[in-house]
Protein backbone atom coordinates (compact mmCIF):
# COMPACT_ATOMS: atom_id res chain seq x y z
CA UNK A 1 0.00 0.00 0.00
CA UNK A 2 1.24 3.25 -0.85
CA UNK A 3 0.33 6.57 1.19
CA UNK A 4 -0.54 9.70 -0.43
CA UNK A 5 1.75 12.19 1.37
CA UNK A 6 -1.42 14.32 1.37
CA UNK A 7 -3.57 11.89 3.67
CA UNK A 8 -4.12 13.36 7.12
CA UNK A 9 -2.90 10.46 9.14
CA UNK A 10 0.05 10.28 6.51
CA UNK A 11 3.14 10.39 9.21
CA UNK A 12 1.57 7.88 11.41
CA UNK A 13 0.35 5.64 8.21
CA UNK A 14 4.21 5.57 7.06
CA UNK A 15 5.33 4.40 10.29
CA UNK A 16 2.48 2.01 11.16
CA UNK A 17 4.05 0.54 7.52
CA UNK A 18 8.05 0.42 8.63
CA UNK A 19 6.90 -1.16 11.93
CA UNK A 20 4.67 -4.03 9.82
CA UNK A 21 7.79 -4.01 7.02
CA UNK A 22 9.68 -5.11 10.62
CA UNK A 23 7.16 -7.65 11.36
CA UNK A 24 7.82 -8.99 8.20
CA UNK A 25 11.24 -9.40 8.10
CA UNK A 26 11.22 -10.71 11.85
CA UNK A 27 12.71 -7.96 13.42
CA UNK A 28 9.54 -6.81 15.56
CA UNK A 29 7.80 -9.69 17.51
CA UNK A 30 3.81 -9.61 17.35
CA UNK A 31 3.99 -7.94 20.93
CA UNK A 32 6.34 -5.46 19.71
CA UNK A 33 3.21 -5.07 16.99
CA UNK A 34 0.64 -4.48 19.88
CA UNK A 35 3.09 -2.37 21.94
CA UNK A 36 3.10 0.40 18.92
CA UNK A 37 -0.74 0.44 18.48
CA UNK A 38 -0.31 1.57 22.16
CA UNK A 39 2.49 3.89 21.44
CA UNK A 40 0.10 5.71 18.81
CA UNK A 41 -2.55 6.15 20.50
CA UNK A 42 -0.37 7.94 23.51
CA UNK A 43 1.00 9.42 20.59
CA UNK A 44 -1.92 10.59 19.55
CA UNK A 45 -3.29 12.31 23.07
CA UNK A 46 -0.24 14.02 23.05
CA UNK A 47 -0.87 15.90 19.72
CA UNK A 48 1.96 14.05 17.90
CA UNK A 49 4.56 16.77 18.91
CA UNK A 50 7.13 17.03 20.70
CA UNK A 51 6.01 19.65 23.27
CA UNK A 52 8.10 21.88 25.37
CA UNK A 53 8.65 18.76 28.40
CA UNK A 54 9.92 16.36 25.82
CA UNK A 55 12.42 19.26 24.52
CA UNK A 56 13.85 20.00 27.96
CA UNK A 57 13.86 16.44 28.97
CA UNK A 58 15.72 15.60 25.43
CA UNK A 59 18.64 18.13 26.15
CA UNK A 60 19.38 16.98 29.69
CA UNK A 61 19.23 13.33 28.04
CA UNK A 62 21.67 14.37 24.99
CA UNK A 63 24.23 16.44 28.19
CA UNK A 64 23.85 12.92 30.05
CA UNK A 65 25.01 11.06 27.13
CA UNK A 66 27.80 13.46 26.38
CA UNK A 67 29.36 13.30 30.23
CA UNK A 68 29.22 9.53 31.00
CA UNK A 69 32.06 7.73 30.03
CA UNK A 70 30.87 4.74 28.91
CA UNK A 71 27.09 5.37 27.27
CA UNK A 72 25.04 2.56 25.82
CA UNK A 73 22.00 2.85 23.51
CA UNK A 74 19.84 -0.42 23.80
CA UNK A 75 18.22 -1.47 20.78
CA UNK A 76 14.87 -3.63 20.33
CA UNK A 77 13.37 -5.00 17.43
CA UNK A 78 10.57 -1.82 17.65
CA UNK A 79 13.82 0.39 17.48
CA UNK A 80 15.52 -0.77 14.47
CA UNK A 81 12.33 -1.10 12.72
CA UNK A 82 11.43 2.44 13.00
CA UNK A 83 14.62 4.24 13.83
CA UNK A 84 17.78 2.09 13.24
CA UNK A 85 19.51 5.13 11.15
CA UNK A 86 18.52 7.49 14.01
CA UNK A 87 19.85 5.42 16.60
CA UNK A 88 23.43 5.16 14.30
CA UNK A 89 23.49 8.96 13.82
CA UNK A 90 23.05 9.71 17.74
CA UNK A 91 25.78 7.22 18.69
CA UNK A 92 28.09 9.03 16.61
CA UNK A 93 26.80 12.16 18.16
CA UNK A 94 27.09 10.88 21.53
CA UNK A 95 29.68 7.92 21.51
CA UNK A 96 26.96 5.65 22.53
CA UNK A 97 27.57 2.42 21.88
CA UNK A 98 24.80 0.02 20.66
CA UNK A 99 23.09 -3.15 22.50
CA UNK A 100 20.94 -5.29 21.10
CA UNK A 101 18.66 -6.31 23.99
CA UNK A 102 14.91 -8.09 23.77
CA UNK A 103 12.63 -9.13 25.46
CA UNK A 104 11.09 -11.57 23.35
CA UNK A 105 14.92 -12.83 22.58
CA UNK A 106 15.72 -15.51 19.79
CA UNK A 107 18.89 -15.79 18.16
CA UNK A 108 17.29 -15.63 15.07
CA UNK A 109 16.12 -11.90 15.87
CA UNK A 110 19.17 -10.55 17.31
CA UNK A 111 20.46 -11.54 13.96
CA UNK A 112 18.37 -9.62 12.06
CA UNK A 113 18.26 -6.65 13.75
CA UNK A 114 22.08 -6.57 14.06
CA UNK A 115 22.15 -7.39 10.42
CA UNK A 116 19.93 -4.62 9.74
CA UNK A 117 21.26 -2.26 12.18
CA UNK A 118 24.92 -2.91 10.35
CA UNK A 119 23.08 -2.11 6.84
CA UNK A 120 22.04 1.05 8.54
CA UNK A 121 25.86 2.08 8.65
CA UNK A 122 26.18 1.03 12.59
CA UNK A 123 29.79 -0.39 12.72
CA UNK A 124 29.78 -1.98 16.34
CA UNK A 125 26.65 -3.43 17.44
CA UNK A 126 26.71 -5.32 20.93
CA UNK A 127 24.38 -8.12 22.01
CA UNK A 128 24.88 -11.37 19.70
CA UNK A 129 26.90 -13.12 22.41
CA UNK A 130 25.66 -12.07 26.07
CA UNK A 131 28.42 -12.73 28.52
CA UNK A 132 27.22 -11.56 31.70
CA UNK A 133 23.76 -11.76 33.79
CA UNK A 134 21.70 -8.67 34.95
CA UNK A 135 20.39 -9.52 38.91
CA UNK A 136 17.31 -8.65 40.05
CA UNK A 137 15.86 -9.60 36.06
CA UNK A 138 13.97 -12.89 34.97
CA UNK A 139 13.35 -11.60 31.32
CA UNK A 140 16.00 -12.62 28.59
CA UNK A 141 17.39 -9.11 28.65
CA UNK A 142 18.95 -9.94 31.80
CA UNK A 143 21.48 -11.57 29.56
CA UNK A 144 24.07 -8.26 28.20
CA UNK A 145 27.25 -7.82 27.47
CA UNK A 146 30.11 -7.32 29.41
CA UNK A 147 31.37 -4.69 27.14
CA UNK A 148 28.17 -2.83 26.56
CA UNK A 149 25.21 -2.47 29.09
CA UNK A 150 26.94 -4.36 31.61
CA UNK A 151 29.58 -1.68 32.78
CA UNK A 152 27.57 1.60 31.39
CA UNK A 153 27.52 4.05 32.98
CA UNK A 154 24.51 5.24 31.36
CA UNK A 155 21.96 3.51 29.33
CA UNK A 156 19.42 4.52 26.48
CA UNK A 157 16.19 2.22 26.84
CA UNK A 158 13.97 3.99 23.54
CA UNK A 159 10.65 1.67 24.64
CA UNK A 160 11.29 -0.50 27.85
CA UNK A 161 9.47 -2.63 30.39
CA UNK A 162 9.60 -1.65 33.40
CA UNK A 163 11.31 -4.51 34.91
CA UNK A 164 14.08 -3.64 32.67
CA UNK A 165 14.17 -0.17 33.84
CA UNK A 166 14.49 -0.98 37.29
CA UNK A 167 17.05 -3.41 37.31
CA UNK A 168 19.31 -0.98 34.89
CA UNK A 169 18.89 1.71 38.36
CA UNK A 170 19.11 -0.80 40.88
CA UNK A 171 22.46 -1.76 39.55
CA UNK A 172 23.51 2.34 39.47
CA UNK A 173 23.20 3.35 36.03
CA UNK A 174 21.69 6.35 34.90
CA UNK A 175 18.68 5.32 32.65
CA UNK A 176 17.36 7.56 29.88
CA UNK A 177 14.19 6.21 28.59
CA UNK A 178 11.88 7.22 25.58
CA UNK A 179 8.37 6.41 26.54
CA UNK A 180 4.93 7.94 24.82
CA UNK A 181 3.26 7.07 28.69
CA UNK A 182 4.10 9.35 31.22
CA UNK A 183 2.78 7.15 34.09
CA UNK A 184 4.85 3.93 32.60
CA UNK A 185 6.48 2.65 35.44
CA UNK A 186 9.55 3.29 33.21
CA UNK A 187 8.77 7.13 32.93
CA UNK A 188 8.76 6.48 36.81
CA UNK A 189 11.83 4.76 37.28
CA UNK A 190 13.94 6.70 34.86
CA UNK A 191 16.00 9.44 35.89
CA UNK A 192 15.68 11.19 32.61
CA UNK A 193 12.25 10.24 30.20
CA UNK A 194 11.48 11.69 27.21
CA UNK A 195 8.12 11.50 26.49
CA UNK A 196 7.56 11.49 22.82
CA UNK A 197 7.53 9.33 20.00
CA UNK A 198 10.89 7.87 19.01
CA UNK A 199 10.93 8.77 15.40
CA UNK A 200 10.88 12.12 16.44
CA UNK A 201 12.99 12.13 20.10
CA UNK A 202 16.35 10.34 18.53
CA UNK A 203 16.94 13.26 15.89
CA UNK A 204 16.44 15.69 18.31
CA UNK A 205 18.77 14.10 20.66
CA UNK A 206 21.17 14.07 18.32
CA UNK A 207 20.64 17.55 16.75
CA UNK A 208 21.41 18.66 21.37
CA UNK A 209 24.48 16.23 21.11
CA UNK A 210 26.05 18.50 18.26
CA UNK A 211 25.22 21.65 19.47
CA UNK A 212 26.31 21.10 22.88
CA UNK A 213 29.45 19.30 21.86
CA UNK A 214 31.68 22.02 22.98
CA UNK A 215 30.68 22.65 26.41
CA UNK A 216 32.37 22.38 29.20
CA UNK A 217 31.83 19.23 32.14
CA UNK A 218 30.36 21.76 34.21
CA UNK A 219 28.15 23.16 32.00
CA UNK A 220 26.46 20.00 30.58
CA UNK A 221 26.08 18.80 34.16
CA UNK A 222 23.82 21.81 34.54
CA UNK A 223 22.43 20.95 31.75
CA UNK A 224 21.85 17.39 32.56
CA UNK A 225 20.63 18.10 36.33
CA UNK A 226 16.81 17.17 35.83
CA UNK A 227 13.40 16.75 37.58
CA UNK A 228 12.39 14.04 36.44
CA UNK A 229 9.03 14.06 38.27
CA UNK A 230 7.84 17.79 37.24
CA UNK A 231 8.73 16.79 33.69
CA UNK A 232 6.52 14.40 33.87
CA UNK A 233 3.60 16.47 34.93
CA UNK A 234 4.06 18.60 32.51
CA UNK A 235 3.33 15.99 29.89
CA UNK A 236 0.48 15.11 31.63
CA UNK A 237 -0.49 18.49 31.13
CA UNK A 238 0.10 18.80 27.61
CA UNK A 239 -2.10 15.67 27.40
CA UNK A 240 -4.93 17.64 29.11
CA UNK A 241 -4.23 20.41 27.15
CA UNK A 242 -4.86 18.98 24.13
CA UNK A 243 -7.92 16.70 25.21
CA UNK A 244 -9.18 20.56 25.95
CA UNK A 245 -8.54 21.64 22.42
CA UNK A 246 -10.40 18.85 21.01
CA UNK A 247 -13.82 19.45 23.11
CA UNK A 248 -13.64 22.75 22.37
CA UNK A 249 -12.97 22.93 18.57
CA UNK B 1 1.80 -17.89 29.28
CA UNK B 2 -0.38 -18.61 32.46
CA UNK B 3 -0.74 -15.12 34.01
CA UNK B 4 -1.63 -15.35 37.73
CA UNK B 5 -4.78 -13.88 38.82
CA UNK B 6 -2.80 -11.88 41.22
CA UNK B 7 -1.13 -9.90 38.64
CA UNK B 8 -2.22 -6.22 39.21
CA UNK B 9 -2.89 -6.21 34.72
CA UNK B 10 -4.27 -9.32 34.87
CA UNK B 11 -7.42 -8.47 32.96
CA UNK B 12 -5.26 -6.62 30.51
CA UNK B 13 -3.03 -9.39 29.80
CA UNK B 14 -5.82 -12.15 29.53
CA UNK B 15 -7.59 -9.88 27.22
CA UNK B 16 -3.98 -9.43 25.23
CA UNK B 17 -3.37 -13.36 25.46
CA UNK B 18 -7.37 -13.95 23.64
CA UNK B 19 -6.52 -11.57 20.75
CA UNK B 20 -2.75 -13.21 20.24
CA UNK B 21 -4.17 -16.71 20.10
CA UNK B 22 -7.09 -15.09 17.49
CA UNK B 23 -4.03 -14.00 15.29
CA UNK B 24 -2.35 -17.29 16.09
CA UNK B 25 -5.61 -19.09 14.74
CA UNK B 26 -6.00 -16.67 11.58
CA UNK B 27 -9.15 -15.01 12.60
CA UNK B 28 -6.82 -11.60 13.58
CA UNK B 29 -5.06 -9.77 11.08
CA UNK B 30 -1.63 -7.99 11.96
CA UNK B 31 -3.40 -4.76 11.59
CA UNK B 32 -5.77 -6.14 14.57
CA UNK B 33 -3.22 -6.59 16.62
CA UNK B 34 -2.17 -3.33 16.29
CA UNK B 35 -5.33 -1.94 17.27
CA UNK B 36 -5.55 -3.90 20.03
CA UNK B 37 -2.48 -1.92 21.69
CA UNK B 38 -4.32 1.33 20.80
CA UNK B 39 -7.54 -0.23 22.35
CA UNK B 40 -5.52 -0.96 24.99
CA UNK B 41 -3.98 2.41 25.72
CA UNK B 42 -6.97 4.05 24.99
CA UNK B 43 -8.86 1.91 28.04
CA UNK B 44 -6.10 2.81 30.43
CA UNK B 45 -6.67 6.16 30.46
CA UNK B 46 -10.11 5.65 31.03
CA UNK B 47 -9.07 4.06 34.02
CA UNK B 48 -10.53 0.21 32.80
CA UNK B 49 -13.71 0.92 33.61
CA UNK B 50 -17.42 1.38 32.87
CA UNK B 51 -18.17 4.67 34.00
CA UNK B 52 -21.15 6.49 34.10
CA UNK B 53 -21.81 8.14 30.27
CA UNK B 54 -20.71 4.52 28.96
CA UNK B 55 -23.59 2.45 30.81
CA UNK B 56 -26.33 5.58 29.73
CA UNK B 57 -24.87 5.17 26.05
CA UNK B 58 -25.26 1.33 26.57
CA UNK B 59 -28.73 1.59 27.90
CA UNK B 60 -29.82 3.64 25.16
CA UNK B 61 -27.97 1.32 22.50
CA UNK B 62 -29.75 -1.58 24.30
CA UNK B 63 -32.87 -0.08 23.67
CA UNK B 64 -32.01 0.73 20.45
CA UNK B 65 -31.73 -2.41 19.27
CA UNK B 66 -35.01 -3.64 21.12
CA UNK B 67 -36.92 -1.22 18.84
CA UNK B 68 -35.46 -1.85 15.62
CA UNK B 69 -37.40 -4.35 13.36
CA UNK B 70 -33.74 -5.79 11.41
CA UNK B 71 -31.12 -5.40 14.19
CA UNK B 72 -27.08 -6.59 12.76
CA UNK B 73 -24.18 -7.34 14.68
CA UNK B 74 -21.49 -6.73 12.60
CA UNK B 75 -18.53 -8.89 13.85
CA UNK B 76 -14.71 -8.52 12.92
CA UNK B 77 -11.60 -10.91 13.81
CA UNK B 78 -11.07 -8.70 16.75
CA UNK B 79 -14.62 -9.01 18.12
CA UNK B 80 -14.80 -12.88 17.81
CA UNK B 81 -11.54 -13.38 19.19
CA UNK B 82 -11.67 -11.44 22.51
CA UNK B 83 -16.00 -11.80 22.60
CA UNK B 84 -17.46 -13.88 20.65
CA UNK B 85 -19.80 -15.80 23.15
CA UNK B 86 -20.68 -12.46 24.55
CA UNK B 87 -22.22 -11.58 20.31
CA UNK B 88 -23.79 -14.42 21.14
CA UNK B 89 -25.50 -13.41 23.87
CA UNK B 90 -26.60 -10.50 23.16
CA UNK B 91 -27.62 -11.30 19.66
CA UNK B 92 -30.33 -13.89 21.95
CA UNK B 93 -31.19 -10.62 24.29
CA UNK B 94 -31.65 -8.13 21.33
CA UNK B 95 -33.25 -10.58 18.46
CA UNK B 96 -30.03 -8.85 16.37
CA UNK B 97 -28.81 -10.92 13.50
CA UNK B 98 -24.65 -11.70 13.68
CA UNK B 99 -22.76 -10.79 10.22
CA UNK B 100 -19.68 -11.61 9.81
CA UNK B 101 -17.64 -8.17 7.81
CA UNK B 102 -13.75 -7.68 7.47
CA UNK B 103 -11.93 -4.54 6.33
CA UNK B 104 -8.72 -7.12 6.06
CA UNK B 105 -11.09 -9.68 3.70
CA UNK B 106 -10.52 -13.07 3.01
CA UNK B 107 -12.36 -16.00 2.19
CA UNK B 108 -10.61 -18.02 4.83
CA UNK B 109 -10.73 -15.38 7.83
CA UNK B 110 -14.32 -15.41 6.85
CA UNK B 111 -14.73 -19.29 7.40
CA UNK B 112 -12.15 -19.14 10.80
CA UNK B 113 -14.73 -16.20 11.81
CA UNK B 114 -17.86 -18.18 11.43
CA UNK B 115 -16.16 -21.26 12.68
CA UNK B 116 -15.03 -19.48 15.67
CA UNK B 117 -19.00 -18.08 16.12
CA UNK B 118 -20.51 -21.19 15.07
CA UNK B 119 -18.62 -23.21 17.84
CA UNK B 120 -19.31 -20.47 20.46
CA UNK B 121 -23.22 -20.86 20.04
CA UNK B 122 -24.39 -18.95 16.84
CA UNK B 123 -26.98 -20.60 15.05
CA UNK B 124 -26.87 -18.27 12.51
CA UNK B 125 -24.11 -16.36 11.10
CA UNK B 126 -24.08 -14.32 8.07
CA UNK B 127 -21.32 -12.98 5.68
CA UNK B 128 -19.79 -16.03 4.19
CA UNK B 129 -21.47 -14.86 0.94
CA UNK B 130 -21.64 -11.32 0.42
CA UNK B 131 -24.35 -9.88 -2.32
CA UNK B 132 -24.80 -6.68 -2.07
CA UNK B 133 -22.60 -4.03 -2.63
CA UNK B 134 -22.75 -1.11 -0.23
CA UNK B 135 -22.07 2.51 -2.10
CA UNK B 136 -19.58 5.24 -0.67
CA UNK B 137 -16.91 2.46 0.79
CA UNK B 138 -14.06 1.48 -1.18
CA UNK B 139 -12.81 -1.32 1.07
CA UNK B 140 -14.02 -4.95 1.35
CA UNK B 141 -16.33 -4.04 3.91
CA UNK B 142 -18.70 -2.28 1.15
CA UNK B 143 -19.71 -6.30 0.27
CA UNK B 144 -22.51 -7.15 2.73
CA UNK B 145 -25.06 -9.85 2.88
CA UNK B 146 -28.59 -8.93 1.60
CA UNK B 147 -29.73 -11.12 4.24
CA UNK B 148 -27.93 -8.70 6.70
CA UNK B 149 -26.27 -5.28 6.86
CA UNK B 150 -28.04 -4.51 3.45
CA UNK B 151 -31.33 -4.55 4.75
CA UNK B 152 -30.78 -3.86 8.70
CA UNK B 153 -32.15 -0.63 10.34
CA UNK B 154 -29.83 -0.90 12.86
CA UNK B 155 -25.74 -1.85 12.82
CA UNK B 156 -24.14 -2.64 16.05
CA UNK B 157 -20.76 -2.15 14.77
CA UNK B 158 -17.99 -2.86 17.64
CA UNK B 159 -14.31 -2.41 16.50
CA UNK B 160 -14.98 0.14 13.25
CA UNK B 161 -13.38 2.26 10.43
CA UNK B 162 -14.74 6.01 10.34
CA UNK B 163 -15.25 5.02 6.28
CA UNK B 164 -17.71 2.59 7.23
CA UNK B 165 -19.29 3.85 9.89
CA UNK B 166 -20.02 6.48 7.65
CA UNK B 167 -21.15 5.03 4.86
CA UNK B 168 -23.56 3.24 6.71
CA UNK B 169 -25.17 6.54 8.35
CA UNK B 170 -25.41 7.66 4.93
CA UNK B 171 -27.42 4.80 4.08
CA UNK B 172 -29.87 5.52 6.62
CA UNK B 173 -29.12 3.14 8.97
CA UNK B 174 -28.94 3.63 12.93
CA UNK B 175 -25.01 3.21 13.66
CA UNK B 176 -24.11 2.16 17.13
CA UNK B 177 -20.24 2.09 17.86
CA UNK B 178 -18.15 0.51 20.31
CA UNK B 179 -15.26 2.58 20.48
CA UNK B 180 -12.70 3.22 23.05
CA UNK B 181 -11.41 6.43 21.46
CA UNK B 182 -14.38 9.59 21.68
CA UNK B 183 -12.24 11.19 19.51
CA UNK B 184 -12.64 9.15 16.20
CA UNK B 185 -14.75 9.66 13.61
CA UNK B 186 -16.33 6.39 14.00
CA UNK B 187 -17.62 8.11 17.61
CA UNK B 188 -18.31 11.10 16.22
CA UNK B 189 -20.29 9.82 13.56
CA UNK B 190 -22.68 6.99 15.13
CA UNK B 191 -26.22 7.71 16.73
CA UNK B 192 -25.40 6.30 19.81
CA UNK B 193 -20.74 5.49 21.08
CA UNK B 194 -20.78 3.94 24.14
CA UNK B 195 -16.75 4.07 24.88
CA UNK B 196 -15.84 1.15 26.50
CA UNK B 197 -14.05 -1.94 26.17
CA UNK B 198 -16.21 -4.46 23.82
CA UNK B 199 -15.21 -7.10 26.81
CA UNK B 200 -17.21 -5.23 29.29
CA UNK B 201 -19.27 -3.15 26.76
CA UNK B 202 -21.28 -6.21 25.27
CA UNK B 203 -22.06 -8.16 28.71
CA UNK B 204 -23.92 -4.55 29.63
CA UNK B 205 -25.59 -4.02 26.47
CA UNK B 206 -27.11 -7.63 26.94
CA UNK B 207 -28.06 -6.69 30.26
CA UNK B 208 -29.76 -3.93 29.72
CA UNK B 209 -31.33 -5.82 26.91
CA UNK B 210 -32.97 -8.00 29.42
CA UNK B 211 -33.86 -5.86 31.78
CA UNK B 212 -35.81 -3.78 28.89
CA UNK B 213 -37.53 -6.88 27.12
CA UNK B 214 -40.99 -5.94 28.61
CA UNK B 215 -40.55 -2.20 27.95
CA UNK B 216 -43.32 -1.03 25.72
CA UNK B 217 -42.20 0.99 22.40
CA UNK B 218 -42.89 4.27 23.73
CA UNK B 219 -40.73 3.63 26.88
CA UNK B 220 -38.02 2.43 24.94
CA UNK B 221 -37.99 5.34 22.43
CA UNK B 222 -37.34 7.73 25.29
CA UNK B 223 -34.23 5.68 26.40
CA UNK B 224 -32.97 5.27 22.93
CA UNK B 225 -33.39 9.48 22.55
CA UNK B 226 -29.62 10.11 23.19
CA UNK B 227 -27.24 13.38 23.25
CA UNK B 228 -24.28 11.05 21.63
CA UNK B 229 -22.36 14.44 21.79
CA UNK B 230 -22.72 15.40 25.11
CA UNK B 231 -22.04 12.07 25.83
CA UNK B 232 -18.80 12.07 24.55
CA UNK B 233 -17.34 15.10 26.07
CA UNK B 234 -18.57 13.10 29.61
CA UNK B 235 -15.97 10.30 28.54
CA UNK B 236 -13.57 12.93 27.80
CA UNK B 237 -14.18 14.52 31.36
CA UNK B 238 -13.81 11.06 32.67
CA UNK B 239 -10.28 10.85 30.92
CA UNK B 240 -9.32 14.20 32.25
CA UNK B 241 -10.00 13.12 35.36
CA UNK B 242 -8.31 10.25 35.92
CA UNK B 243 -5.39 11.69 34.41
CA UNK B 244 -6.10 14.14 37.40
CA UNK B 245 -6.06 11.24 39.88
CA UNK B 246 -2.74 9.54 38.79
CA UNK B 247 -1.20 13.03 39.24
CA UNK B 248 -2.55 13.96 42.36
CA UNK B 249 -1.68 10.10 43.64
Amino acid sequence: MSIPESHPRYESLRVREMLVAGFLSGAVAPEGVMAHGRGEAFDYILGERSGGAARAAARAAAAALLLSARPVISVNGNVAALCGKEVVELSRASGARIEVNLFYDSMDRRRIIIGMMRRLGAQDVLGLERDFEMGGLESARRLVSSEGIAKADTVLVPLEDGDRAQALADAGKRVIAIDLNPLSRTSQVAGITVVDNITRALPLLAAYCREMAGYAPARLAQVADFDNGANLKGCIAQIKGWLEEQVDA
